[in-house]
């Protein structure tokens, strides 16, 4: 409706002065409309080939990848960014590993979510359906691009994908290899396709595409989400921003306590679903701020605490409102005393992002209204946050991890990746 | 994340300096907190308050439904405008009824979508939960103010109406009555509120409130949707536009062909499941066009057609490229005769909105490729489009039609007024 785009009549001459986004939209389109309609075996097929191709063309992606390194490098990038952009033989056939991974999940298309008879004799079947033709906007990391790409397929959809300019060549070679088994599997070419104008004004005209691409995916920083969703019209699933809590209740269990706490704050604390702010009742902190305080600083963990927090743990960096919003996605930990359940619970409903919150706790009612009253996408009893993560939960590979409400919250399987019809067979049923 | 409204400190003052949208939606957060907790008993006593309390304040609805009408009419609205503002006794009769049958409707809250135990003991369960906030910007009838509340109360959402200027003294009138009675049930004032400032600037700025409306569903004609789907920030449910087909496949039974043509085009042209466009394979145009070209004409439709479909009914407007665009909501019908199914279906794809397409064929293989290759909300064998309705569909009241694929797509039950959240039971775990 906001884009008339989608309406050229057929045999209109495609391309004629439309830039590169609009003519691949154009034509993952159509080859979503045939990727609608392939066999999971045939779908299974082309992942086979995908990650076989990856495995052949190993040569020219690292070729290719060396040459972003080496951009990237003289550009000054750090360390930890040219690490993520870094792609080696080992860690190309890790990719191709996770690409066999998903012919082994479910296909969710198909599969009838319900079906039923009404009263006239209308047979009403809601019916899983791929959404179409799904962007992802994502940064560096060039396994986002095969990862996406593998996804998307498998629940049918055509996927347009516009990675960041540092990650270029790696992404047209790998984008280039998965073309070619794509094809050779007897799928549309342009089931997969890589946006190479990675300047502002092309992710813009994804962003509102409307008609042509159904989804965005944005997967990267909050900067990158953030301007996706202020900025689409195309609908936008937000992910990853994790501002996550644990709440060790007065009656905690402290030795649970402390190993979710480490578990949560340490293991990898670059993560959406990593712990940033510890609260700790009021009536439990003589006992357990002391011990945990120096546990995580055995682990390296920098301490920014409340008044009260600061009486146990003396040396912890006085915190402010603002690390109490903040996601460090670092060894860095704010930690606050609370009088009870009811100030943690509104602590954070107040500064939480509502992804992923746990308490530590041996009471039954009290686990109970945490788990009510935490509007969160995850909510843990006496377990680490660490856990929201689409293979932890058993879903296999995932797309991203939902922060929003609508269509899919938490950790994204493939029935993410796709909509519902309605299917209704009649005999000739008219409405009166 | 966009916006830092939803974080303002417990205890700061709040109110000072903020818009009419933004206190009302701060106060729609914390009552949410409450509604989401609150017992389907609880709820079902509210809108049986409420159902009261529309009849009990009958007078003063319809006193203030009177200003409107007299302020509409003095400004030169048409009679069919006018008529669907109006409010009358029975109306309001009608009205509070339809509030009695969402008592009636099963809880969606609560509900456990799926549930499992992990390898490590974890238990996870994906539970119902309200949305949150549900913004409502709409049109004219007085009756969304009603139907829009009750069925959020009834998901456990608080509501932020938004009407439209036309109706403002009917809808304070009605926000007032609903609001006494949800006081009187024991649940907050704002779970259902009126925004009064009814300027652009109010809807704007309910477009931009991430972090406090969690939804935004428009009602309305395609230019409200299309400015709600353009301009906001937190995610949309768009609904309503309905460029629907019916098409008459060679072998169809022609006495069914006309009944669902008839019903589809003439019983309620102003729905969104109307047809539009009507295709009729090359086969049987002889036999069938003059045949239901004289049946539209009897029931008052004009007939706009291409070449082919101009041979049979001679007295049709020629149509033109923008016709098979269009969605009339009215006793106007663009033909189109095609060389069969792939033709057919292409059309739909091209110039159809994805909201209601059929088929009338007795042919197996040809129903078959018909609701797998259309890629509408509803497809329908040998039933008529004018079917697609919540309450046809045995969900009882429907909240609107989504015609996007994200979330919910189709008529949208309570269900589509509820997102999930992982509720996740462990004895210590953490990952390793």
């Amino acid at each position: 409706m906001l884009s008339k785009v989608e309406t050229a009549a057929p045999g209109t001459v495609e391309g004629a002065g439309a830039s590169e986004v609009v003519q691949k939209a154009r034509a993952a389109k159509r080859a979503a409309r045939r990727l609608a309609v392939a066999s999971t075996k045939q779908k299974n097929e082309a992942l086979a080939e995908m990650a076989l191709s990856l495995e052949a063309h190993e040569a020219a992606i690292l070729d290719a990848n060396r040459k972003d390194l080496e951009r990237a490098a003289a550009s000054g990038s750090s360390q930890a960014r040219l690490d993520r952009l870094k792609l080696t033989s080992e860690r190309l056939r890790a990719i191709a590993a996770s690409v066999r991974e998903v012919i082994d999940l479910d296909d969710p298309v198909g599969r009838t979510v319900r079906a039923w008879r009404q009263p006239n004799g209308l047979e009403i079947a809601q019916v899983r359906v791929p959404l179409g033709v799904v962007g992802i906007i994502y940064e560096a990391r060039p396994n986002v691009t095969v990862d996406a790409a593998a996804l998307c397929l498998k629940a049918g959809n055509a996927a347009l994908l516009r990675g960041s300019s540092d990650a270029l060549e790696s992404n047209k070679a790998i984008a280039a290899a998965l073309q070619e088994a794509i094809v050779k599997a007897g799928l549309p070419e342009a089931s997969v396709q890589l946006i190479e104008d990675t300047g502002r004004a092309a992710a813009q005209e994804m962003m509102t595409l409307n008609g042509l691409i159904d989804v965005l995916i944005p997967r990267g920083g909050a900067g990158l989400i953030e301007a996706v969703v202020k900025n689409a019209t195309v609908p936008v699933i937000e992910t990853g921003v994790g501002n996550c809590h644990v709440y060790v209740r007065k009656d905690a269990d402290l030795d649970k306590a402390e190993r979710i706490v480490i578990n949560a704050k340490t293991k990898r604390p670059s993560v959406c679903c990593a712990m940033e702010t510890l609260l700790v009742d009021e009536g439990v902190a003589a006992e357990f701020l002391p011990r945990i305080g120096r546990a995580l600083k055995a682990a390296g963990v920098e301490i920014r605490g409340c008044d009260r927090t600061r009486r146990y743990i003396e040396d912890a960096v006085p915190a402010t409102e603002e690390d109490w919003r903040t996601e460090y996605l670092d060894l860095i930990l704010a930690v606050k005393v609370v009088d009870g359940l009811d100030e943690a619970i509104d602590h954070i409903e107040t500064y939480g992002s509502h992804h992923s919150d746990a308490i530590v706790t041996e009471s039954y009612s009290d686990a109970r209204r945490f788990v009510n009253e935490v509007d969160s996408a995850a909510v843990y009893v006496n377990a680490s946050t660490y856990f929201t993560d689409g293979g932890q939960f058993g879903f296999g590979a995932e797309i991203g991890i939902s922060t929003q409400k609508l269509h899919a919250r938490g950790p994204m399987g493939l029935p993410a990746l796709t909509s519902t019809k309605y299917i209704i067979h009649g005999s000739g049923q008219i409405r009166g």
